[in-house]
Parts: structure tokens; sequence; C-alpha cells
């Protein structure tokens, strides 16, 4: 049989491991990417590993999400982060350039290639071809210092996409279709791999739509083939060379394969409070629509905004709605500027952001109280735009900028009848502009070695745990829901973004909007256990969302299910994550329980674990689905301890 | 003796009253303006007084200050603001459209007519021969009410300017000029009009960059001549109706003469943490520049932003420099998106924010800690970017640009050479584009009465002093040095700024920054009094800086001398403001002296207040500089109270 791509790509990286679905392995990572307000940890703990300057091909840290800059800190990061890469060899790109994933897939990316980013979304990658895998942010350190990369070597669904978009309809769709279909959570071990007809047809921004939101399924990353597509796009970026053409083979073997045909969409919408709580827009209850924002890494491509502005000419934004819109990078706002749909996006009231992440991650454009917001962005979860009482619904740039002339859920059909085929006619541009100078290129050694780092007064350490011990004496501090996402675990904002370089000050609202007493309860009991139901840690892939409750003395997680990435960065910072060998015990505890473990380290050795509960006089069993690599990172107190060791290893060896 | 320019317009608006300077008058005014960062309280305010419908010509309220939505807080007040426009017959201007003053200017503004605005740059329409005048926001809810407004009848000024600016001279070195020679006390009472032979020459948003920034001096207002250049502006408006001639009478009285003659001027620059803190840019101490800032109200017309456009044209933003530029209305950014700049800004690396007023007034682009930012705005008060460590240089847009470029403070001449020459040849344009579909127009009466206000609950009632009592037993809660601004009062910053329609929230931020222990201290002390320097509360016109501390029980403010506008905002809101007989006594007096007055009422009324310090056994004097009516409203309770008498007067007569 032959080779899916995922596999070939795997394997041409392969270092060593299983390369059985669920198996550990080991590949080489060719490039990473790091984003402002995750990144201050990943380059304290490369400045703890001790290395000179990254050894990976290409690595760049990003300044895009937070660009408000709402007091110090922000800007102190953003300094910290420049000086760091120019010390250790990682290529900036500057506040302005554009979003990570829209930049990094064309300035970067190459077809065949594999890299980490210490963010969800780093899949959108894929659409060139290249395997893209979100990872908190001490994995992206790790990559940095060029060792093989541990992975489960995941199963791979083909994704077989025949027919043709409806005009009005967007790659939007294809994803939220597959997010009806597989859960937020059924992804989970996976690559999707997407094949068939109308893939050929599909251009890579519209494909990078589907790979970056691949990541609300819980898959470990989603996948394109590197074709003539993909020659175009490269070539349209001035860089031919980097295009090999990568695809799986006629006959390649899959795990599972799931059909869409893309003539029978129509347009969909993802209603609060999770990503694959999709329906037909027509059919969602229709509400009085407070805000519209059209922009993120998942859809403010060239095509994306062209569509929407075309929508909206000869209309305008209902005066009850505050519509904005962020392009993703400079390069297309120029493009867009260039081809008079800057203009008409004026024209029709859209206020136009600074070209950044912003408002998806709740670095401003907060909804009003109670607001309906309407996002072409990739995350609908309570709170996530910095406003728990916020009903976000997630469509695409067409049916957001339709929504916003109307005031009310609306298809680009619906505005524009007949002539929504003009949309169509849009397609990417055949040459891009071409100018990297908000990039700056790495330094030489001898440059590098200059360099000082320059650290502002909100930047503290980066705390390492301590191995676990023989026994355990702990109470629950916090019995969580199913589906807790990161964004509860550490609340999105303005403000709770720009915390992220001062653990002891971010851990004090650590769950705030879900639990505000959670920080203080934890903080007293000195070790705690966490609760959680299922898929706990879902969406982002910040590494925050365990070092602060790491920081609070939390010692575990005992959950039904834990998200791919939050799992790793459990076991990077030195929280042992355990499943539930019967879901039912989770009933049976409560907040505050005094828990018990004996013999802890064997256990966790042994991945079966016994706790009593001394409050209600039981025990109950737990698993560890871990790799033996993470085992041994897990009694070794954390990754950055157990790289030391390796690094230590290598040198004397 | 013929009549200056400003006597006309008061002598065709005046009402009652004597038309010394320092007297009493009562004028009528036409337009109002508020923004929404200071004015929910102005219209809680009108929703009190109990009226249906504003009686002004045309009162506008703008959304243009705040639009980061950090939080719910703002986006709820925004609907809040336009439900009440909607209420009571205002024009809205939504965000996205533009800053207040540009908008007003070009949109509404008409020679000869008054304006009240709740901005301390109000003035900004004096560009075109209008008495703007800056005020609190009760006093603006009073001018929606119709009634004649008091004023002081101020000394009027003769600015005559002669000669021509250099290349890479801009009308801001004309106003920091001004700063230095005034300062920034120097004003109080004044009207500034700008006469002679360059004046003619001066296109409107040149003027209004002076006329603006006029409110650094404390003056009252500045106006310009109603001449051709300002019959060309509003043509280019689309409202060439609007136009009247309006001159100064060729022998017009002044009560004195400034003369400036522009060729002789260099670029000037305003050093921390004073606006008349001025110097030739050249000669100020060079310093690495962490960011640079082009937008504002002052400094962001067409021109403006053409001209530093041009400067970065074949240049790049140093790359440790972040440099962001707002530009003022939407008509501008249009304008200018067509003639190229915009992409000539975002080739040199500069990031475009979105069109409002933003990082003046600290809603966003904090600079980093210790950072120097250079500003084309109008205010560098220690902590008016948001940042007390951050020190703020005040440019023109030409000078920032050069700054952006080296990386340190420079001058256009100093990157273009020669080639500065060809600034000269950029002017605003002869035709604006007119697209007014951002501005909502007033209900008709039966629509609005149809409205609903809708207030989100961050939204808190306006609170009501009551009046005076017979003996006042307090101590002193502060004493504060020279030149406290109301940024030092109420802190600037997108997270404070959303808290103004909160009184309870925000009081307990009161002084903040200044002395975090303030707001507790003076609610302890249950009622307190105030020692204040020179110039007390000059600055921004928020009448937040005097509803704080009264709602946190400040009875008085004794001062050596106190700004206008804030002096009014004091009255409006039941604090009394007095001053020192003797300013000697300033030394004498400590925080926490007990201080006692007897027959306070009879005393306020015959404007001499004896007060003695109880803690320190000895007695000290203190006048009230305030009219016969600010003194009608001292002793009854503030503004709202006085009003609601006077309607109800006026409705049984």
């Amino acid at each position: 049989m032959g080779k899916s791509l995922t596999r070939k790509i795997i394997e041409s990286h392969f270092v060593s491991g299983d390369m059985t679905p669920g198996k550990e392995i080991f590949i080489k990572v060719d490039q990473t990417l790091t984003h402002d307000i995750n990144a201050v940890m990943t380059y304290l703990a490369f400045e703890a590993i001790g290395l000179d300057r990254v050894r990976t091909e290409c690595s760049v840290s990003y300044l895009d999400h937070n660009l408000l800059y709402v007091d110090n800190k922000t800007p102190d990061d953003h300094i910290y982060l420049q000086s760091a890469a120019k010390k250790f060899g990682v290529y900036v790109s500057r506040p302005g350039n554009g979003i990570c994933h829209t930049v990094h897939v064309s300035r970067f990316g190459v077809p065949g290639k594999v890299s980490m980013g210490g963010d969800s979304h780093t899949p959108h990658g894929g659409a060139i071809g290249m395997l893209c895998i979100g990872v908190g942010g001490m994995d992206v350190a790790t990559a940095m210092t060029g060792v093989p990369m541990r992975l489960t070597m995941p199963r791979v669904v083909r994704v077989n996409l025949t027919g043709k978009l409806r005009p009005g309809c967007n790659s939007k769709e294809v994803i939220l279709e597959m997010l009806r279909r597989v859960t937020i959570k059924g992804g989970l071990g996976n690559v999707y791999e997407y094949v068939g007809p109308a893939v050929a047809e599909m251009e890579i921004p519209a494909r990078a739509t589907i790979a970056n939101m691949g990541a609300e399924m819980g898959a470990t990353t989603s996948i394109f083939p590197a074709d003539a597509q993909v020659k175009r796009f490269l070539a349209a970026q001035g860089r031919p060379e980097a295009y090999t053409e990568l695809l799986p083979d006629e006959d390649a073997e899959y795990d599972e394969t799931i059909d869409i045909n893309l003539s029978k969409l129509e347009p969909l919408i993802a209603c609060p409070h999770q990503p694959d709580n999709v329906m037909p827009l027509h059919q969602a209850e229709k509400k009085r629509v407070q805000q519209v924002f059209i922009g993120s890494c998942t859809n403010a491509s060239y095509a994306d905004i062209a569509k929407a502005a075309l929508v909206f000419k000869g209309h305008h934004v209902n005066e009850d709605v505050s519509c904005t819109c962020a392009v993703s990078s400079k390069q297309v706002y120029r493009q867009l500027m260039r081809d008079g749909y800057v203009e008409m996006l004026l024209d029709a009231g859209v206020r136009l952001l600074e070209i950044a992440c912003g408002p998806c991650c709740a670095i401003g454009q907060t909804p009003a109280t109670d607001g309906v917001a309407v996002r072409t962005s990739n995350r609908n979860f309570k709170g996530r735009a910095g406003n728990p009482t916020a009903k976000i619904y997630l469509v695409s740039p067409e049916s957001a900028a339709a929504t916003a002339i109307m005031g009310t859920f609306a298809t680009a059909e619906d505005i524009m009848g007949e002539n929504v085929k003009i949309l169509d006619s849009i397609h990417e541009p055949d040459q891009y502009d071409i100018d990297d100078s908000m990039i700056l290129p790495p330094l030489s050694p001898e440059e590098a070695a200059k360099v000082e780092i320059v650290r502002g007064p909100n930047i503290k350490f980066l705390p390492v745990p301590e191995p676990p011990q023989e026994t355990l004496d702990a109470p629950i501090s916090l019995k969580a829901r199913d589906n807790v996402s990161t964004d509860d675990i550490t609340p999105a904002s303005a403000e709770f973004s720009s915390m992220r370089s001062n653990i002891p000050l971010m851990s004090q609202y650590c769950y705030h909007r879900y639990d505000p007493e959670f920080a203080a309860r934890a903080k007293e009991m000195g070790q705690s256990v966490i609760i959680g139901g299922e898929n706990y840690g879902q969406g982002s892939s910040r590494e925050h969302a365990a070092i602060n409750p790491m920081y609070l003395g939390v010692k575990a997680v005992i959950a039904k299910s834990i998200a791919r990435i939050h799992k790793g960065n459990l076991v990077n910072h030195g929280v042992i994550p355990m499943l539930f060998e019967d879901g039912a015990d989770y009933d049976r505890l409560e907040q505050t329980d005094e828990l018990h473990i004996d013999n802890l380290r064997e256990q966790i050795a042994a991945r079966r674990v016994q706790i009593t509960d001394k409050t209600k006089g039981f025990s109950f069993w737990a698993k560890l689905e871990l790799t033996d690599k993470e085992i041994e990172v897990v009694l070794n107190g954390g990754q950055l301890r157990t790289l030391k060791k390796q690094l230590e290893a290598e040198k004397e060896a």
C-alpha cells in the first residue's frame, strides 16, 4: 500500500520510536515559531537551557498578538523578545508585519518541512504541505535546541473533498462542517489529510482556513498536498525555489476516510459556546447582532477580505453594529488597498483595526454586556472575547459582512442575490508584494554575542517544578466541568495577556472568570489536585494554563480526558495528567475532598495510580496515557530538568 | 476703535453681563460637542434635567476616544450614548468616523458661531473663525438646555504672525513657541486672536493645530479670522453656504500683542513633563527613542500625514522604534490612501492604528518602562501616556517621522537635506470626500419619543452634591504640588477611562498614580479639603477630576491658582474653589491638618473665607475668584440644582 503525505513527512524526519498510531516517535523539527503573548516563558526557558544559539533551520519570533499596549508590560515584553531573538539567532517579525501564521506560511513555509509553533493554530502551514504542529512553549524551547521532538504517532484520516463550493460559501464552511461531524474532541490523535478533486481548486489561504481551524477538533494537525496551487502560491511569494511537489501516494493507506461534497454545503454558523455547535446559518435563531469582527489568522486573507468588501459594496454597516476588520498581514493590506477593497470597507463604515490578531483572543473589541458577536475567527468559548456575558458566533467573512449590513445573521446571498456569483471571480494575487523590511534576520554569532537581553520589570523568572515525591496528600482545589478551555484557566484579554511574563502576578488570576476564588484557595491549600471532565484544557496552546496551576501548588489533574497540547504542557511543567479509569468516579468526588496517594513514583512509572478519597473514604484508579519519554519527564519534574540532563549527557558523549 | 473678531462674536451672542475683561457675561451657545470618555455623566445630567430635547442649533455626540474596548464598559457606554443621542435630538458620529474636533470643524463648523465642548481641545474650531470653548460636562449639559452660558469676559490678545515657516517646519512650531513664551498658565482669562500676513497663507488644519493646543496655555480659546482660506476649506467640504467672511476690524483694539516671525522658527520640541518646556529640537539632549506616535486632533490632518509620509519615503522606521500613526478622520484617511501616502507609511514600517484619539490619552500604545516617546499630540504630562516612567516629547509630524527613522530626535531636514523643500508642495485637498454615512442625524421628536435609553451595568448614577453648611470641620486629605493635572487626579488609560460612567468605582482610583493612598484616606476622613499649588487642575476638561473628589467627601480646594475649566467643574459639582490670599500659607499647611471654617455660607457670599488650622493653631485667609452666578451655584450645591431651579422659574414665568 502507498503512503499518506503525513507518513512521508514523518518518515523523512523520523529519528526513533514506533510508527504505530498511538506510539511514541521522535522526529527532527526544521522550523519553530513563537508569538508575543506566549513566548516570554519560551525564551526564558531557552536562556535557562544555556545554548548560545538555536539549532533549527529557521526559528521566528512574531510580535503580533497584543499590539494595544494598555500598559508598560507588553512593550517591555516586545523589547525582551526582540533582544532575545537577536541573542539566539532567531528571526523577528515586528509589530505591524502581520499575524504569525499568515506571515510564516507566506515568507518561511516550505513543503515537506516539519514546524512546531507555540500556538495551537500552527497547523495553518499545513496548507502548503508542511507538517505543522501546535505545542506548548517549553516544547518550542526544546525544539529550538535541535533535539528530536517526541510525538504520538498519529492516525491519518483522509478527508476527500468533492464538488465545488457555491458562491457565497467559504472554505470556513468546510471546517465548520468537519467540526459538526468530528466534534471538538473527536480529532484527538489524528492528522486530517485533505485530498480529492475539490482540493486542486482550492487556493492556499482557503486551505489554510481549514488547516488552521482543525485545531478546534483537537487534532495533531491537518495537511494539504504540495501541488500546483502551492507552486503558484510560492511563486507569487517570490519563492519558487521553496517548492517541491509532495503528494500522498494514489493508493495511500489511511486509518479512516471522511467524504465531504462541497456542492452540498451552505453557509454555516458555530453557535455559542463551542466551535462544534454548528448549524446552517439560516437555521440559527435570529438575534440582534451587536458586533461583527472580520479578521484573525483563520479568515483574513486577500480573497477573504476582498469578498467581504464586495458584499459590503453599496451597503452600509447597520447603525447598531460595531463592525471591525483586521487584515492578516501588511502584504495583504497593501494589495487590498491598491485594488480598492480597503476603500470599499471604509465606504461601508467598517472600522479598520491594526494588522494583528487582536479581537480574536480578546485583545480589544470586547462585546457589550450580553452582546451577540459574529466573528470570522476560530473560537467562541465563553469569555473568549473578554466578556463572559457575550455570545460569540463563528462564520465566514462573506456571512460576517452580510450580518453587519443586516444587523442579524445573514449570508452573502441574502444581500447580493444572484450577484453573489461575482464573489467567485476573486482570486489570490499572482504576485504578492514582497517586502520583508519588518522581518529582522538573525545576527551573525559574533554580533549576537554582543547583544544584551533587555528585561523589563514585569518579566519574572520561569518557575521550575519539583519532581513528585513518594506520597501525595492534597485536597481537591477545583472540580471542573467538561470542556474547560485554556481560556477558562488563563483568561484572554489585553489585561491578562500582558501578565504572561509574570507568573507570580498572573497566577493570582488563574481560573479568574470561571471560579474567582480558585487562586486564593489553591494557594491556601499549599498543594492540591484539580478534577476535570471531558476534553480538559482544550483550545489555545498557552502553557500558562499549566504553569499557573503548578505555581499555585497543583500537583496533578485527574480528568475524564485531556486535550493534546494541554496534556503536553502539564507534563512539561511537572503536573501529573491522570485519567479516570472509571469516569463515574468523577461524580463521587467533591471540591475540598482530601486525596491521598502512596508510592506515587512507582505508580506513575506503572501508568496506573490508586487514589484514596480520605474525606469520603473510598479509593479509585486513574491511568496515565503517557509515552515512555513523558513518564520520564513527569518523574524528572518537568521538561526543563529533563532537557538539561539530556544536553549534558550529549555533551559528555 | 474697532473690534476684535472675538468681541464681535461675543457681542452677537451677548445676553447679559458686563463686557469688561474678567467680568461675568452670559452668551447664547449655538453648538455643543461631547465625546465618549467624558460624556456619560453629561447625558445623565441632561436626563436629570428633564428636557425632551436639546435646544441648541446642533449638538453632536462623538464616539472617538476609547475604541479599544478592553472590556464591556466602553461598548456599553457607546450604546448608552447612541441611545441617549437619539432620545434627545443629538447627532452621533460613530466609531471610525474620526476625532471629534476634526470632524466637527469639517462637517459642522460655521464661522461666527459659538460652540461649547466637553473637551479641552474644543478651541480647535477657532481655525474657521468660530468661538469654541472647552468646558466641563455639566456645562455642556447646561448649554444643551439652551440657557445662556456664563463666561468670564476674556482679555483678547493679538498674535501677529509674520514671515513664512521654513520647509520642514509645521504650525506646531508656532504653538510650541507660544507655549514657550506664554507658559502653561499664562493664557488664563485670554483669547488668542491670530492675525497678520502669515495667517492668510495658513490652511485650516494648520490653524487648527494652533487653536487646538492653545488649550495648553490655559486660555479661554484661540481664534483665526474667517477669510479666503476658510472659504476654500468650507467649499472643499461641500459646504460653501456655511461661509461668512468674519474679520477683526483693521483698527481693532486688543489687550496685548504678541509678534511671531515664522521665518525665524526652527523645529521645536516640548520636553517632559509640561508642554511649555520647549526648546529647539537640536538643542534637546539626544536620547534613544522607543516610541513615536503620529496622530491626535492636534496634528493628524491630510497635510500633516502626507508630509510625514514624504519624510519616510525611501526610509524605514528604526528597528528599535515602535512607530504608530492614527489618522484623524475617515475622510482624510481615504484621501491619503488614494494619493498613495498610506502606502508610503506602510512601506516605511509605520503601524496604522484605527482612526481615533487613542494613544494621545493613553488609550493604548503605552510606552515601555522608562521609554522615550515622541508624539505629535498635545500633552506630555507625567503618566499621560499611561506609564509614569515614560518621558514624552511633543513635536511636529515631520520631526516625528524623522525621529522614527533615526531612532533619536531629528528633523525633516536631517533626513531630506535640500529636498525638504518638497514638503512645501503639500496642500490640503481642493475637494474633500463627502461621506456622512457614519453620522446619525437627530430623530424627529416623534421617533425620539419612542427611543429607549440603554444602560449597561457599569453606568451608575450622577452624584449630586449637598449645599455647603454653615460650619466646615475637615482635615486636609492631600497637599498637592504645583501644576497638578486632571491626568494626575483621574489617570488616563483605556482601563481608567472606561470607568468614567461609574463614579463609585472610578473614585477608588482618584489620584491613583499621584498618591495611591488618597482615595482610601479621603473616604476614611468622611469630608476633607485638598490643598493645591499653582495651576491646579490643568489639562483635560474631564469633570471627573471634580466629581470623584466630591464623591469622596472633598468639600473645598484651596490652591495658589486653579486652571479655568477645572475651576468651573469644581463649582458645577459643589466643591468650593478657594485661592490663598497669601501663597506663603501653602507652606504652613500639612496633610491631615484639621481645618475649621465658621459662617461658611456668608463668607462664600463675601468671597473671603477665614480658615483655621486647628492642628497648627493659626488662621489664614482665602478668596473666591468667582462670578455672582458661580457663587450662587456653589451655595446651591452645584449646577444641576441651580439649573433645575432656573428652568422651573422659566416655566412658571
